[in-house]
């Protein structure tokens, strides 16, 4: 539940995270009767403040404070637009309060100056047992993102439709994007004998793969990937970016196969990786790429010595103890679990086409008449505090047809299917 | 204090800060006989350990909590390096404890993606009393700094020394660097009329000041800067610094004269700005600049979208109310009155020369052969926990002989003057 502790909670000693609360009221919450019925004026002035805060945030959803700040009316219940696994959150939050807030140690990482990138590098280095200097922390993913757009692009960028669309947003105005347009009918499936072929055929000097893809959680296995990157051992930039990742496992178990063991072979891949997703801490701004220390060492020499926040430090530290590994694991491996029965029910509901995904979200097509997507967005957010994202931004994807829907709790989720059902009725 | 919370103040209720524990704890070291003479085997090995870690961290000093936690055995007291308002730190912890740790909101911060860049800038916008379309947020002023050099600044840039390093070691490889030298005979004083016929010889596209100076402190007056910028309307781009700016006072009372309220006259102008000195922040990484709405539009147009922490965007939002700039305004009228103070008294220690200062630190020069300012530097931290900053890295500052001391807490200071005395005897 986010913004507001329900009254009961509030006299209780603070906690990190409320989510037991919030679980249950989730629970008596599903059991009221909710209105059928198109929006009353009430709803429709909600829905149309919504759409108008939509417009302002370009082409990318409002974050959820920004809506909880400019329409206080609204009781938002569940955050189903935000990509993250929630378990983790609480994981890094009861650390966060155990060792640093309650024996009084935040003032040290909110007042100095954290240490230097290549300090930071050195602890990312021992969780993920790779080389320092083959390492580049960023304010986020999305820092790194624009990093390698603005120095290493050159004059041609390919990238997939449908994408995250900084991808193309943020080349330099030197540029030139150009598409590989993946279809709804193959269910946005990666055809890498197609991708080469547009390759040799464009010869851009980058290219860019999401794996798993955002919007769509399409999933190109490592076996092909490491096959394809053979094959394109002279396009000059490869960008991979694996913040979904954690959620795509191959085989049985829940094992994940990262492209950064086989950066050895290929000086031209760079893997970027964002935290916010699969730990949940997107307001620590974490993220870093692996790249080859010639490219590390270019971005270092002149730039980024002080990008990291004492709390991303900190996240840092936290993350290269094997402790802590340990205890995430788990928790992953419970949200993908209940991820997959999440995504498995969405595939029953009523005219509506949920796409195969691997990722912690999954794409819905509304295959019907009476509803845009964001008709449904503004119905299952203004009826039942429920944010889910439209996609009728994203370039690729036909307007008013598609919607994304982040994998929650495990309560969380039952409450947005029953939403969904109930919208779709 | 740093790092380490006294034993009887363990059992108590964690609190945002233990200055006052601190202050007392200072009070009675500072009645214990500490050995006079040269560095012991021990103290030396010390000293050795802390001279590499400072050749690391390059033309920066190793951070506080880098020296703590590499040794372990050094007890620091007060980081005397650190360039910051300590009273203005507690404000701001304060009103996170008050209302984001203590109801439980501080999830949020943490977990959910910040505003976008314009809607951080929109909250500063009402602190600064400036239009929205002029500011632009960074993840610290060291972003912006670099933003404007690899983003605006062409083939020539001038700099005072000595400066801020970054100034030049940020610039981009195709850009030369030339240098503006200011005379310790002279107290760095900064003469206009030999800047102005500096910038006439050289033709520089881009000129940098920071007002005050970093690491003398030394202050050019709000008229007499403005009535140079009318002269240098043809230099294409004008960085003014002025992170130190709240610190230095004109005419009787405590007001600061920002130039950000003679944008509109002068369009090549950009104002940098850190939150880290005067709100002592420095690890929720936290700036601004106020340039043309064309230079914030450039860079945001690719890039730059989700640069601030969860914790960054609750400072704007705090710092644009007016009660909490109200307290802030306190704090930081005590912290200049007993800093100046401290200041005077630096005036008369033996053997050292204190350059005058307007910004929270001051530059000391050594005028004896007994002592080099490593040896100072690493006397201070080994026999009396205090971190201050050996500047033999300093471009325009003669080795061996110039230490910069920040002003801390009243008590803190105290306790520096009296380990300088101590040291120095």
């Amino acid at each position: 539940m986010i913004g507001q502790t329900p009254d009961r909670l509030k006299s209780r000693k603070p906690r990190a995270f409320d989510l037991g609360g919030s679980a249950r009221w989730l629970e008596a919450h599903m059991r009221t009767v909710i209105r059928r019925g198109p929006l009353s004026a009430r709803e429709r002035g909600l829905a149309d403040r919504l759409m108008q805060l939509k417009r302002e945030a370009g082409s990318h959803s409002p974050s959820a404070p920004t809506i909880l700040k400019m329409i206080p009316e609204l009781r938002m219940r569940v955050d189903a637009c935000f990509l993250s696994n929630p378990y983790a959150t609480e994981l890094f939050l009861d650390h966060l309060y155990r060792e640093v807030i309650r024996p009084g140690k935040l003032r040290m990482l909110l007042e100095l100056y954290p240490s230097q990138n290549r300090v930071i590098a050195a602890k990312l280095a021992t969780a993920l047992d790779l080389p320092t200097e083959r390492l580049f922390v960023g304010n986020g993913a999305i820092e790194i993102i624009q990093a390698i757009l603005h120095r290493f692009t050159g004059p041609k960028l390919l990238v997939n439709l449908p994408t995250f669309s900084p991808y193309y947003e943020f080349a330099r105005p030197d540029t030139q994007v150009v598409y590989n347009v993946l279809r709804k009918e193959d269910d946005f499936h990666f055809d890498v004998g197609e991708y080469i072929q547009t390759v040799r055929r464009e010869k851009p000097d980058t290219i860019i793969l999401i794996n798993p893809n955002n919007p769509d959680g399409g999933y190109i296995p490592h076996a092909k990937l490491v096959a394809m990157l053979e094959e394109l051992r002279d396009v000059p930039n490869i960008l991979v970016d694996e913040s979904f990742l954690h959620f795509a496992c191959e085989g049985e178990g829940f094992a994940y196969h990262s492209l950064t063991r086989d950066l050895d072979r290929f000086p031209n891949l760079m893997v970027v990786k964002s935290m916010s997703k699969d730990f949940g801490v997107a307001g620590i701004r974490a993220g870093y790429a692996v790249m080859s220390p010639e490219r590390v060492k270019a971005l270092l020499d002149n730039g980024y010595l002080w990008n990291s926040s004492g709390l991303a430090e900190y996240f840092f530290d936290l993350y290269s103890r094997p402790e802590f590994h340990a205890d995430y694991e788990r928790k992953r491996i419970h949200y993908i679990r209940h991820s997959r029965r999440f995504f498995k029910a969405l595939t029953n509901l009523p005219g509506v086409h949920a796409y195969p995904t691997h990722a912690n979200f999954a794409l819905l097509e509304l295959r019907r008449d009476d509803m845009t997507a964001e008709d449904l967005v503004c119905r299952l957010l203004v009826r039942r505090g429920i944010y889910t994202r439209a996609c009728d931004d994203k370039k690729g994807l036909e307007p008013g047809r598609f919607i994304r829907v982040a994998s929650r709790t495990r309560s969380e989720n039952r409450y947005i299917l029953r939403g969904l059902k109930e919208a779709l009725r």
